[in-house]
């Protein structure tokens, strides 16, 4: 069997070679190399050019490399196969760090005691809230939002949830559908918002949204942190929500374009904390692996892990 | 009976109002106030004057106002009946979220984020280790460090302890006394320290426990994190370790002289993070309800919970 590495932006030799690592035997190739395309039976995929995956008569399978899927879904070309997502344990508890680190920031106003340190200003707030007094609203019920969720829920916080569809079995406050949006927004303080980039949540995260978050909570209005797709938000409205107090904070992984342009206001407003996209990096050689194990498996005759629904997009 | 409120630094008449809310029908004074010293059955206290509470005859218990009891029991007329100290959930809870927020931040090179957008850089970090990578050791194994170790461990944190003396039944490593603490130490690449400070524990974190820490881990070096007592260290040893590499950062919630003078070169340096003595806030209705449930608990016949061991000092 042949797999056909296509991708863009990424290191296209450094994956060749630890498909190659962890597929001895197979035949690895690159998209833009002389192979035949009817050998081809897997694809792994990262941004690959629309249409570059067209034309592969047996092939069985693409992997997309990251754990959202919306960077292949706009190719119209995209053959009729299962699309395999990566689910990286070890970056769903990556995620979670970062959703953590930035919930317990907001509640316990680091930036507000970094900026007191650079004035060498003592003054502590005999007001603070504990995390059981703090709001949290989780959007997106996945593998990295029920990991967060959890997380945030041992750290003490007052968590619910809100996802498309209604998910059984949860343990804490859940909401979905757009009836349930209403109600989750105005009962969250901190918005963490994990929902894949799918053509109904794109721009979700606008001046209508964020007007619905709580604002008489303990943690001096309403804060946003968005860890999932930079598609989600619309960042005019985010700037504007912050300067007539609709928020009090954005911190913000992922962006309409990255890297950020150096033209964005967000990069110096004293209440957005900016980061490079990398919430959660995966570990490229463990992905490759994983992708592996997976092909392994579907060869001995078991079903793909973890195929997206593609009339949902995730 | 009476209660007597002995404190400094605090607000007394707030102290006297809590208690008299709580404690309704009783007498409630405070020292400086004309009272009669035969009637004081209950003391409660917060850095009170060494010797304000000898002269009381029928004293049956000291409380002390906060988790730490060292403002006692310097003072060598202290009356022998039983120093009881609050155990307040509220304040683990909000201990374990300084301790885990800075953890994060230490892993999550939050800092170097920090500067990075001030700077509009935007760059992520192909190597960032996960919390499985990094071993955090918390030094003091009582309330406070084993609800830290449990969270720390939730984030993903390969974690281990030290306390004085051996603890049973953990699920986590831990190592005690003189012995342990070379193992311990080499075994850490964060160091949490809920130490109570004593006279064993004074200026316990200087130059030689720091020279002991791991810097082979994935974290860039040793870091430390106290928000147990000023002191337990020893300022002139963090700054000469934050110099030479024995150190890598230092975050620190206490200091040797509080609030930390003007002058002190931790407020600027550029791997230290001071913050406010905050880390675990008591709220003061709180407090005042678990004396006055103890108090009425003890009335009904029960012991006193908490008490302090006066041969250890905590």
């Amino acid at each position: 069997m042949t797999l056909l590495v296509a991708l863009r932006e990424w290191d296209l030799a450094a994956w060749v070679a630890r498909f190659r690592r962890e597929l001895p035997g197979r035949e690895i190739v690159a998209l833009g190399d002389p192979f035949d395309r009817r050998a081809v039976e897997y694809a792994v995929s990262w941004k690959h050019p629309p249409g570059s995956l067209a034309g592969l008569p047996n092939l069985e399978a693409i992997f997309s490399l990251g754990a959202g899927v919306d960077h292949l879904m706009g190719d119209d070309r995209l053959p009729d196969v299962p699309v395999v997502r990566v689910v990286d344990p070890d970056l769903t508890s990556r995620m979670s760090e970062y959703v953590v680190l930035h919930a317990l920031k907001i509640l316990r106003q680091q930036m507000r005691y970094v900026r007191q340190q650079q004035e060498r200003v003592w003054q502590d707030d005999r007001d603070q809230p504990s995390a059981a007094d703090v709001r949290v609203g989780v959007m997106g019920l996945g593998v990295l939002g029920l990991d967060a969720a959890r997380k945030l829920r041992v750290m003490g916080f007052d968590v619910a949830g809100w996802s498309r569809s209604p998910k059984e079995r949860l343990d804490f406050p859940a909401f979905s559908g757009a009836d349930g949006l209403a109600t989750f927004l105005a009962r969250t303080d901190i918005l963490i918002c994990l929902l894949p980039l799918t053509p109904d949540t794109r721009g979700i995260i606008d001046r209508k949204l964020l007007g619905g978050l709580a604002r008489g909570g303990r943690v001096g209005g309403a804060h946003l942190v968005n860890a999932g797709r930079g598609g989600l938000q619309v960042e005019a409205d985010i700037l504007a929500c912050l300067k007539d107090g609709t928020l009090a904070s954005a911190t913000l992984d992922v962006f309409e374009t990255e890297p950020l342009p150096q033209a964005s206001p967000l990069w110096d407003h004293p209440r957005v904390t900016v980061t490079p996209h990398n919430a959660a990096m995966s570990d490229p050689v463990t992905i490759a692996r994983l992708i592996a194990e997976q092909i392994r498996r579907v060869e001995a005759g078991e079903p793909f892990q973890n195929v997206v629904d593609r009339t949902r997009g995730y």
